[in-house]
């Protein structure tokens, strides 16, 4: 199974690569771009009996490995095969 | 309008941070999680008259600012809004 | 001139990645790494007329650019040339 | 023992996110910043007998768990305590 995991800094936690991104395309004419946030993305292969427990499975992860709660927000994305 | 943009290190690439997680998930019990790959995800933000236009815009982001494609592969996982 | 400058969390922040590698080192056989914390380093090329305008551009590069003062510290490690 | 590692992208390797920083610092009217290059410090702790013992179990982490060859190098930059 597979799963794609997103883990994001939460809305209000200022994000100073992402707007370095943004203040970057400004100079390449791009007045169009409003605002950018970075995050990370995470491809996870993973042996599950069942949807349901890859879901636990990787809701583990995001918790104790992948995602810090206090600042970060995690989603899965997708799961599949 | 609101793009996401996946950018990954090519499949042949190693990634380390990858492999620590998925020995680390180990460590945790679970035997389960074969593979990790770890990548970036852009939330971008813009302004553009038609779909096609902001695609092309997004593109060029890629190309120039956020993505090395010589390690890199990105993708435009969705164009809304 | 150029400058080299670590961004990382301040020590109440948890840090998840550094905790991963940590526990990936036990599984190689190493139980004697206690800790790893991860962050950025950036090498910054500038010009400035002395030690004293450079770095007060680091500093400004550093608030503005590259760390989130709320969840992170920067230092300025080195200054020369 | 507490160890101090810098992981860089080799020199001749694209670093597109440290370009945009330096176009960045551009659009704060900075022309003085040439170069923006981004890699990562990692702090580790720990035990071991002497300094010779300490950097080999460094390597190995940094070789198997930090870098990836190919296209980064390390450095050890510091070894204390």
């Amino acid at each position: 199974m597979k799963a794609l995991v997103h883990v994001t800094l939460k809305p209000d936690v200022l994000d100073p690569q992402g707007k370095a991104i943004q203040r970057a395309s400004a100079s390449l004419g791009h007045s169009a771009v409003r605002a950018v946030r970075q995050g990370k993305v995470f491809e996870i292969e993973l042996d599950a009996a069942d949807a349901a427990s890859a879901r636990r499975l990787v809701e583990e992860l995001c918790d104790k490995l992948l995602a810090n709660p206090v600042i970060e927000d995690y989603r899965v994305v997708s799961l599949e095969g």
